[in-house]
């Protein structure tokens, strides 16, 4: 099986590397692409330097395509790879909302990452950490309502959110003014209401993702969810506040133990010993932090709780190499119109 | 009148001689206490130096004490300066839940302040903030359900706080480990979802601070009133995620309107423009920023809104001060058992 990174310089494209190297994908070749900028530059995999090359605007010869390179490039090109006999699971917002595209978290909704024809999105980061701790709840408890606030760091925004971040805190630190260039407005030590682009109904697109891809991958048209997106001066890791109303009435330890059984979750509640989701622990983890677990005052029977997760692992690389795991696991890898693996 | 401030080198004390020096409240002596060992110390008042006072183990001899020392300092000795002909203008959380102590926001609940018996409460920042914008609101509509995520500032924790989250990035900046000394865990680049004490109920006392408190200030025993309270790594000013379900129908155009002739508050809400409640913007500001106010998607009829608020000035010294001069304004300063001010 031949693999192929587009956008590999980028933050995901590093983590896709990293989480690469330590999954039991099993593949024979690996081709890294990215903007003719970056073409020639050379990334470290297993110890071996891999060089950069610019991304064709044709087809590219691998069997599995891993995009990351944002959605106008995915918009453009993901079709042309797909005819040129790739499979390409997509990590912009290009294809989510497509009916044709699975939208799959693999601790969900694995099984629809089969019927793919050619792409199979793979959800936007907050959406993402938020379900895979939601998810078991909802199977047990049923979700009636999903209330969200999110607290996003600046890799949301790429390594140059990050290194925005950085730089402009060093500059306000030592007395000078903070300049945006990546965010709407200055970052260090402030909180931006704002990501993504605002929607007629007032919510920003970020918000409606949560919305729009939690509805999709539970299978729940009708499920109620409300977001409120918020970037927040950290490097990675986004965490969010989430209030739940149930159908069946649950219980925090019932939940707790619930949780501790679900895949891609660990659970974080101990307040008493000062743990509870944190960016400074959840960062660099696979898992995602679930804690704060309390009956809702909110709603009777309702849970509230409280995630941190790495958005540049589960959020993104973590989730995009565990669909291609999990199709491969199910001997399912590959193109559907096309002969298994060549090489 | 004389007035004295008790707590006067703290983060809250320094905004109270600002406010106090814009203020309309009429005074004829100001006299600064503080802890033994910040005694001798000078603060400037309207370009003239005052002489800190340590705080005595008994009576103040003040007609006005704005307290703000914390709980313990508060618990021991308000009672002894009401004693001693005092009315206590009190800032820490040791009286807010007394049934024979007024809490009072003066935009919300001003009249509340006349029945005092000589403590009046200043309630928590979180609190306070998220009132102005919502009551307006609770008057025209009827709040069923609030539900607030919290963002906020080290300051809400005193001049350490800030102190600490500026040392401590400074730190992470060059290479070296930051330490937690004020908060429970680092705070640069981090998000801790634990202020004050954890409650039985898994809930914190912040968190819970905000239910009770609302529901006092509002009159309203029985409104449901969740909460999230989360450290951010910002200096100054709380910003808040609200979600309100209401009785009777809303539209943001009609809800935003409301707020524009709203005291205390000003809307910031033209996303187009990129204009919305940030720390940034809030920060050194009487009003509370209130923006994103939208339809909301989880209560049909809801609204959903974001604000941002000096938790200093509103949250703290600035209705502090607000209550004194609503009292002076109705010819009420000055406890109800004594005569009116000696000076």
């Amino acid at each position: 099986m031949r693999l192929a990174i587009v956008g590999a310089t980028g933050a995901v494209g590093h983590e896709l590397l990293r989480v690469l190297e330590k999954s039991s994908l099993q593949f024979d070749h690996l081709a890294l692409y990215a903007s003719p900028r970056s073409a020639g530059s050379t990334l470290m995999f297993k110890g071996e330097p891999l060089t950069v090359q610019a991304t064709p605007d044709g087809p590219i010869d691998a069997d599995v395509i891993l995009a990351s390179a944002g959605g106008s490039v995915s918009k453009a090109l993901a079709p042309v790879w797909v005819k040129g006999g790739a499979l390409v699971i997509d990590n912009s917002s290009a294809f989510r909302y497509d009916d044709a595209v699975p939208l799959v978290i693999p601790e969900v909704n694995g099984q629809a990452a089969l019927k793919h024809q050619g792409i199979i999105a793979n959800p936007n980061c907050t959406t993402a950490i938020a379900a895979v701790a939601v998810w078991p709840l909802h199977q047990r408890y049923g979700v009636k309502r999903m209330i969200v606030s999110t607290y996003q760091a600046t890799s949301g925004a790429g390594a140059k959110g990050m290194q925005e971040l950085e730089t402009q805190t060093h500059r306000l630190l030592h007395g000078q003014a903070a300049e945006a260039e990546v965010f709407a407005h200055p970052i260090p030590f402030n909180v931006i209401p704002h990501i993504d682009s605002f929607q007629d109904n007032g919510y920003t697109k970020e918000e409606m993702k949560v919305a729009w891809e939690t509805q999709k991958i539970f299978g729940e048209p009708d499920l109620v969810v409300s977001c409120t997106a918020v970037r927040i001066p950290t490097m990675r890791t986004h965490s969010e506040a989430i209030t739940l109303e149930l159908h069946h009435p649950a219980t925090p330890d019932e939940a707790r133990e619930l949780l501790r059984h679900a895949p891609g979750v660990e659970v974080r509640d101990d307040p008493a010993a000062q743990l509870y989701p944190m960016p400074l622990t959840a960062s660099g983890k696979y898992d995602v932090e679930v804690g704060r677990i309390r009956a809702s005052l909110a709603f009777e029977g309702g849970l509230e709780l409280f995630v941190s997760g790495d958005q540049l692992l589960k959020g993104a690389a973590l989730n995009a190499v565990q669909i291609a795991e999990y199709l491969q696991e199910q001997g399912a890898l590959g193109q559907p119109t096309r002969a298994t693996a060549l090489s």
